[in-house]
């Protein structure tokens, strides 16, 4: 039986946070020194408190392995780095949770086990989210990704063989055997604080569309130049991005504009140039597609009313993904037992590891509460009594998971 | 009889785009070396081509004073400045045409005619607009423009200085008698080319009103926050950029959303902060403030509704002024006699230093029409004979508005 300690998941955050990070935030951006370090302080606790061999693949992604009774193997784990200025849970959380699964084990446990740090998840330097995941359940495309470069220039190739991973090899990483892979990590939303509840369990992820979308009209004098005669860019872009709202809202979706740039951009020219971005997401394939497909063709209708082009290019997607219908029940079960109290069950709206890996294998993901919904921040958080809560229910996760490939 | 050619101010326009133009636009942003070659060849025009007499006030404005029959003054000018790789007739067409009406009397005028060159009418460097105007005209503040510093960190103060004008001291320049200013510029607008009228009479000028409006939100994952949780600022100032548009509309102004800003300005973080500037304009008074308030409500309305902040904070105003009925009656007469067709009565959107000049004297401009609408660009242009037919009605509102002052 494994003797868990849900207050050593705890001690080892916060001392991973004095490692890497302080009052500007998680300090592990992927490829970086800051990142090696946290990963050489995984490593010795993976050595000095438990019996797994460590190895990294070709993708970068760090295992630990613990041989069971069986060949069964449940992989638990997450991602270790950070954005910049990150918060002290995003990724390590779930970490330091599969580090306290392999340390509960002193016997052999009834299945194998492994602990997996996927390599670069947040993708905030290159601009490539799950790399290392993809990576290994060969959705990468290295061509796709070649010429990414960092804010200092450094390309993703050059700062991938600084890490000894050579980017055209990374798809050989390959997956080992998995028969259910489990991965807690912080909401990083506002829905459980709002239910008030300290976890759920975590239905699919949501899949993504994400485009550059460029209005040009035509700069002009913002005094001499009347209503009826402009070819506004920022106004219909403006009236397209509230177009897009309501279309998120009426397939359950979210749809974000996030970068906005405009040009010349000062007070008393009419912009000539609007360019965006379009983040759109949704649980369901189909309902993503009508999304988009709403957000191209208001584009085009508003583009011809307010007399400017529209372009788009695509940044990124990513199809939406269901985790496995039985470990979801298990995931729920486990925090109910935990909990005493009904589990929420949610959609994944980040994207997560877990949404590689589910195209390959049995999967599912137990969020833990996030304070206002706030990550990527210093200031991201979560109340102690939800994390022990997500902790333990994390645990029971992986009993019953275990139980149920190895029946006794 | 003044001996007119109109030829030669274009000729004269010519050679001032090959001194301090070229590919990239018109080189003569005020206080700069560029800007004070422009004057010294004026000056040189001025000295070799009339029997005026020149002088600069303590505001840095250049006169050229002809003594005439009676001591009854019409002035006639605009500004040698220009924006940043600007167009070859936005200021100097109208200061190129006073020295005309100068050059066209060999002997003693009915009235005495003073040429005036306004010391930085765009405010292209420091942001101020009609600087050398509104200190004549006793309406700039010192303190109001003391800080103001360009994009190499210099202060006004220190630019005025080297051009010989003492800041604190420019408000004594005060303005000689006028008994008309007449000011000929391009429209810088679409208006015109629209109705296939080379020249308008401008009835006044739109008075501004321009705000610094910030919508502060809350800063969120664009995947986990559902749409009903969101605080986005973004949103929050497409909404209002709409409504603030339709106002204008409604009260026949123009407003403008010109500078945008977002942050943080990714793909995937909701946007808790976006700031905007507005730039309203209305011919009227209470058309103005109409629009001002209808904006501050609406933004106010919104910012509650997306649960979000605003703030405002004022940029620059001005009030709208109306030109003197009887000179507008003498310039449409005037485009009238040379077109042979009606004359356009217009207000100018744009402001101009006239709107300074109106305040204390009576005032008229005569607009001609813009290529496209285009100015403050490299590409802005009139056609030719657009531009002889401006001059010439410029040249024959002189002559009516000399005849109504000195009737002989």
């Amino acid at each position: 039986m494994p003797d868990f300690d849900w207050e050593r998941p705890l001690a080892d955050l916060r001392e991973l946070g004095e490692l890497t990070g302080g009052p500007d935030g998680a300090r592990r951006l992927a490829w970086t020194a800051d990142w090696r370090a946290a990963r050489e302080w995984l490593e010795r606790k993976l050595a000095t408190g438990t019996r797994g061999t460590v190895e990294r693949d070709a993708a970068g992604n760090l295992w630990a392995t613990l041989a069971g009774e069986s060949d069964a193997t449940v992989v638990v784990g997450s991602h270790i780095d950070a954005v910049p200025h990150g918060g002290w849970l995003d990724g390590c959380l779930g970490v330091l949770a599969a580090l306290e699964i392999l340390r509960a084990y002193e016997d052999t446990p009834p299945v194998t086990i492994k602990l997996v740090d996927w390599a670069d998840e947040e993708g905030a330097r290159f601009g490539r989210s799950l790399l290392g995941s993809s990576a290994a359940a060969g959705t990468l495309d290295p061509d796709a990704v070649r010429r990414l470069t960092d804010a200092d220039g450094t390309a993703l190739a050059d700062a991938l063989r600084e890490n000894g991973v050579d980017l055209d090899a990374m798809g050989r990483a390959g997956l080992p055997r998995i028969d259910a892979y489990l991965e807690l990590h912080i909401e990083q939303g506002p829905r459980l604080e709002a239910a008030g509840k300290p976890a759920a369990a975590v239905i699919g992820c949501f899949g993504a569309e994400r485009h550059a979308v460029t209005f040009t009209g035509r700069a002009s004098h913002a005094g001499s130049t009347p209503m009826h005669l402009r070819h506004d860019a920022f106004a219909a872009a403006a009236r397209w991005a509230l177009t897009v709202r309501e279309s998120a809202v009426a397939n359950e979706g979210v749809a974000t504009v996030g970068r906005v740039a405009v040009a010349p951009g000062v007070p008393t020219i009419i912009n000539g140039r609007c360019a965006v971005t379009l983040d759109q997401r949704a649980l369901e394939s189909h309902k993503l597609a009508t999304m988009l497909d709403d957000a191209k063709r208001a584009a085009a209708t508003i583009a011809e009313e307010e007399g400017v082009g529209v372009e788009w290019a695509p940044i990124y997607a990513i199809e939406p993904i269901a985790f496995d219908p039985r470990l979801v029940d298990l995931a729920a079960q486990a925090i109910e037992e935990v909990t005493g109290d009904a589990a929420p069950r949610l959609p994944s709206g980040a994207l997560h590891d877990a949404a590689e890996i589910a195209r390959r294998a049995p999967t599912v993901m137990l969020f833990a509460a996030s304070t206002g919904g706030v990550s990527h921040s210093p200031a991201e958080d979560t109340p102690e009594d939800d994390l022990r809560a997500a902790l333990r229910a994390f645990g029971r996760l992986f009993e019953l998971t275990a139980a149920n490939l190895n029946p006794s």
